[in-house]
């Protein structure tokens, strides 16, 4: 198995596209915009949900499930929420198929045309909230915590596999309060726990912040973000966590009683993360040999590869491999022993390097002469020779250690790549010529931010939550600006 | 809170509406036909989902993702399947909205009109087979072993909540072998996958069979069922598992090297399992108090009330209730304590009664002074008191006898109702009088089949797998029949 992978020098986008095939994580499918995801990407799809789900319950937020579908005029209920979403959206206009008269196959029933169309839905604000009208009558109903996995559309012109589909699964929250200060607190919280969770699982590091006005979440009034740096230099939001005041409570008339009997509007948020940190997850810590993969995402942690001649051999290797697998697996490790006769030793080297993972053992006859197995790390691509005695402390050390090592490189090239400039030019010599995400002075109006993405692409990340208060001048326009913002251009 | 409940024998079809409603399993939206999954609902059908994953993956299933959408062109490769699946269906024909030139809100962008029709699946074979035309090549990519979750639509005039939804969750697996051979078994190894399920998790014994000809799956050369009784006498069937031939292989052109270098067509299986579990879940045993769930399938398995007077008496509680709640949770029991002040014992003892939690145990001061609790169980209803270092083993032993005593009693209620007759006067009095399931010979035409149905509205439910083999005449033209089969009303 030649990877023949394009380098991330030559085309890190052709990288990327291949790799995300090649590794068997996704395809492209026979409906546009749509993908395929394969077992292997599915399997750290599974992770991320694992995961992710247990922070959420712990933290007493409970999933449901909401309608695909959408009524048309639900979209329209929240002003600004319209804007945002009922634009490229699938529609359902018609409920039934039938044989044409001529023959010529099936068609489209014209008398089964729906009184009103139905719209995948984009995103559930709008049907929970006509729901959680029925289900909010006092405040002993809130705080209503509620998560929702599911698939999503939103029509896409230019798709590229986990980053852009038409089609995409997520997580969607959305919550109901009696307080301002509770909604602000639970949308604070969930932004802490995306962070925790892309930093210690993904090995991603994150920058915590809220978006400008102009990329605020569609009937949100603050929207809280988490972007992550990719080694290209451009940035990837990985996640949101929208404030959305009492907006939606107020378009689905959403009152309840208060402990005093006064009658008043809900306070909201919503959030969620998408297979869209599968493409963060590969952006951030692959290679040009392929996937690199975080031990606590990986669905093969460690991967045994016995070397030998004949038949004897393989079962003299096996004999020592089986225990090894058992008491791996007993201490929670997923471990594949692949003794596939059908491939030889360096195509399945390869194939696991190309599939990112993070610890491949390999045992031959003269380890099986000394007692010792080869250890091949993925991240560093070091090799070394350990005892079989020491193995399993070495594999469980390795564990932890490429995690964190790959985390670390990860924050380094990141925080390498956070510029200051105070000039114009400046910002768009580095835009153009290092990248990263740029730490400028902005008058913190809408006209500047447009003119500055128009002319360069860039767009503000986020105004960071734990930026010091610094004052400066507006590096456009030279007005008052409070404090720096980040800039990059984005996935 | 009052139950209110209507009583299974006063109208069986409207208590179950009412139960499901009540006990906060799912409710009708906004959208015709779909309905909204509530947290307690979701929780079960999340136990259902792990258990059954579990199995999947233990019998070398992966899990995958395919697309929403599947091209109208596709529905219509397989013949039989077309028939089967495009009449009742939703379809996506325009990807855009706008608003409306006069104002008057949003409306479907005329411009926007897909060039062909997507249908939102109803099920997945045609999509999945048009991705395994790429996956398979050889005879080494095969056994291809693969499940999805996954939501689907079928648009439904008449809808009952989890029993028939226009839209509902499921998992369909779809495989691909190389010989005939290893596709029936397959579909077979599924079938007992279920049977066990049904049985064993959700306590609802199960008849496994095939499918009359008419009553196949559209597009398989066999469908293999298991078949459970209501406690009403209608059939609901459960699960389904096709042996789907090549025919599937044959319309996508799915091809493969065999080892000695031959290009033949797979051989294909599809099954499934859907929200419907939870309809039958419900029916097989809840009772006019309301739900009674298996202990396996409970997302609360004990319940814990303090029934005290001022917060020193609930303080003094909480000291002995923390402890245990730690010692449950620790041998993986589900506890809730709930020590609401907003609600009275009473209400409380009604409200998990309803939601059918196995376990309730209550303590107040008499109690704390003599060091017991009061245990009941929800399937018999039994009280009883127990001594606090009893209480552990007392709490395991239920979680056993809970779960088979239910199966047990729904054991006894099937068989007690499967009557056999041999004439078709008898079949209608049985039909009429009795329900159930009714054994009885038939000449194997589709016409009498079709009589029967249309005269009684009984439908064959299986032909048994373990039925003896006896021959007799079919009951309604005295042909010859070479053994019985079972009729039923069913869901």
């Amino acid at each position: 198995m030649g990877k023949n992978l394009t380098t991330r020098s030559e085309d890190y986008s052709k990288w990327y596209n291949e790799l995300v095939v090649k590794a068997d994580l996704a395809e492209n499918s026979g409906v546009r915009g749509c993908m395929v995801i394969k077992p292997y990407g599915f399997a750290i799809w599974e992770k991320i949900q694992a995961g992710l789900d247990k922070m959420f319950k712990e933290t007493g937020h409970e999933n449901a499930y909401f309608p695909l579908f959408i009524p048309k005029s639900y979209l329209s209920k929240e002003a600004s929420h319209v804007e945002g979403f009922a634009k490229e959206c699938a529609v359902v206009t018609h409920y039934r198929l039938k044989n044409a008269e001529d023959g010529s196959g099936i068609i489209v029933d014209p008398e089964a045309k729906l009184e009103e169309e139905l719209i995948v839905r984009p995103t559930s604000e709008t049907i929970i909230w006509d729901t959680y009208r029925r289900w909010i009558q006092s405040y002993r109903d809130l705080p209503l915590l509620i998560n929702q996995w599911a698939n999503v559309v939103r029509w896409e012109m230019r798709t590229r596999l986990f980053l852009r589909t038409s089609e995409f699964l997520w997580q969607e929250g959305h919550t109901a309060h009696a307080t301002e200060k509770e909604a602000v607190a639970e949308a604070e919280l969930i932004l802490d726990i995306y962070a925790d969770f892309a930093e210690n699982h993904m090995a991603v590091p994150v920058i915590k912040g809220t978006k400008t006005e102009s990329e605020r979440f569609a009937g949100a009034i603050e929207t809280y973000c988490i972007e992550a740096l990719m080694q290209d230099g451009k940035a990837l939001q990985a996640g949101t966590s929208h404030f959305l005041g009492q907006n939606f409570a107020k378009a689905f008339d959403v009152k309840f009683a208060t402990k005093e009997g006064n009658q008043e509007y809900v306070w909201a948020t919503s959030w969620g993360v998408s297979t869209r940190l599968i493409g963060a997850l590969i952006m951030a810590h692959s290679d040009d040999n392929g996937l690199v993969l975080p031990p606590k995402l990986a669905p093969i942690q460690v991967v045994i590869i016995p070397i030998y001649k004949g038949l004897d051999q393989l079962e003299a290797i096996s004999e020592k491999v089986n225990p090894l697998v058992k008491q791996l697996r007993a201490k929670g490790i997923s471990v594949k022993y692949d003794d596939r006769d059908t491939q030889k030793p360096g195509f399945k080297f390869n194939e696991y390097e190309l599939k990112g993972v993070p610890v491949r053992l390999a045992i031959g006859q003269r380890d099986l002469d000394n007692g010792t197995f080869e250890v091949a790390r993925r991240d560093t691509l070091a090799k070394e020779t350990v005892l079989a005695e020491d193995l399993i402390s070495k594999i469980e050390f390795l564990m932890e250690d490429i995690q964190s090592n790959i985390f670390q490189r990860a924050s380094d090239f990141r925080n390498a790549n956070i510029t200051e400039v105070n000039s114009y030019d400046e910002f768009k010599d580095i835009l153009e010529k290092k990248g990263g995400f740029i730490a400028a002075y902005w008058d913190g109006t809408s006209e500047t931010e447009e003119r500055i993405k128009e002319e360069t692409k860039a767009t503000i990340r986020c105004i960071p939550l734990e930026a010091k208060s610094e004052s400066g001048s507006c590096m456009v326009t030279g007005k008052p600006s409070a404090r720096r913002v980040l800039f990059a251009k984005a996935y």
